[in-house]
């Protein structure tokens, strides 16, 4: 394994940055399994992915495989992990505690992957407190919270009409990276990345496979 | 234009799905914006793919392609909703009205696809009743709901233990196809198509991005 973490790594494309995600859950899967080595053939017929896309992918990287051995698997997941960024906690703001907030909030799938909701921010007055432990705060208390808490991501589960001013708000309060729920087009400065999750997309890929089936 | 629509297509992977969904939507922004035609090489530099795998994907389903303009806008907007079947209606069912069944009951990007939550199931008494007009059923009723709405895709919002359950119970009543919320693995039968949906790989696209970042 020759990982080429000194060296600044070229523009990886999103759907490689997708598809280590779905490595490392594969890699996850493999070890609880018990498997200790694997092929790059052999973990593309597994999950079904293209054994070249794989070996393209982490080549990005570095030279993780090992000739007539494959990959190791734990090796090669705590190398994903860690160019994914998670060998480490990052504190998150939650800005929107609705239904979809309260969901988030409870989600188990975050803090599993060192994503920890440090601070909720929701204006309704009714919501101000604390849940499990969290404060929830006004989102003028934003600024100060995001340099007390070192707040490096942002979620922003608010409703459409408020996502634009609230994803604003959030990048003046230095906070680089924002995962944003609500629908439609947000604008924001260059050096903010913004991910829009967009649900529709994932009850596509079925209706795809039912539309398939009917022809 | 060459649709391939009368043939039986090839295995598609499910990344070149989910490419197809975010090329509709990167057609339908061009559309708004006014533009007519354009080329996979454009249309690849806008939106950051590899043009390479623009020509590839769409290759699977015929020729969209006209030499000299590139491709029609709205028409291979039209041809990619008829290839993911959103040129129709979907009845779905909503198994869960929790938070996050309740969020994703209001979340609008669903409706607006074409996916219709036409029934809520949920054995909680207290919820027992209509949300907006669309009734909340104990999960008891599926299967006879099933026949009688025609529900085609289940989306399960129900807490982990419950998942396996539900989701056996989903098959039974004869749906074929399920995006579940709930972590864990479950197991189905071959010809359901499970889709599961893992939030934390949204927010690893970020971590990545600030990992590399502090480099």
């Amino acid at each position: 394994m020759t990982p080429r973490s000194p060296f600044k790594i070229p523009k990886i494309p999103e759907m490689t940055v997708r598809r280590l995600s779905v490595y490392t859950r594969c890699l996850q899967q493999l070890e609880e399994d018990g498997v200790k080595t694997i092929s790059s053939q052999e973990l593309a017929e597994r999950f079904s992915f293209n054994s070249a896309q794989v070996r393209k992918d982490l080549a990005y990287f570095g030279e993780f495989g090992v000739r007539g051995i494959g990959y190791y698997v734990a090796g090669l997941k705590a190398e994903l992990q860690k160019i994914l960024g998670l060998d480490r906690e990052w504190p998150v703001a939650l800005v929107g505690l609705g239904n979809l907030g309260a969901a988030l909030f409870h989600y188990k799938g975050f803090a599993r992957q060192g994503f920890r909701i440090a601070a909720i921010f929701d204006d309704d007055p009714a919501k101000a407190g604390t849940v499990e432990g969290v404060p929830v705060l006004p989102l003028a208390d934003l600024p100060r919270e995001a340099k007390a808490r070192n707040l490096q991501i942002a979620i922003v589960a608010v409703p459409a009409e408020s996502a634009q001013a609230v994803t604003t708000a959030i990048a003046a309060a230095g906070i680089k990276a924002v995962l944003n729920f609500a629908p439609g087009r947000i604008r924001t400065a260059k050096d903010i990345r913004l991910k829009n999750v967009d649900l529709s997309i994932e009850l596509e890929s079925l209706s795809f496979y039912l539309a398939q089936g009917h022809r």
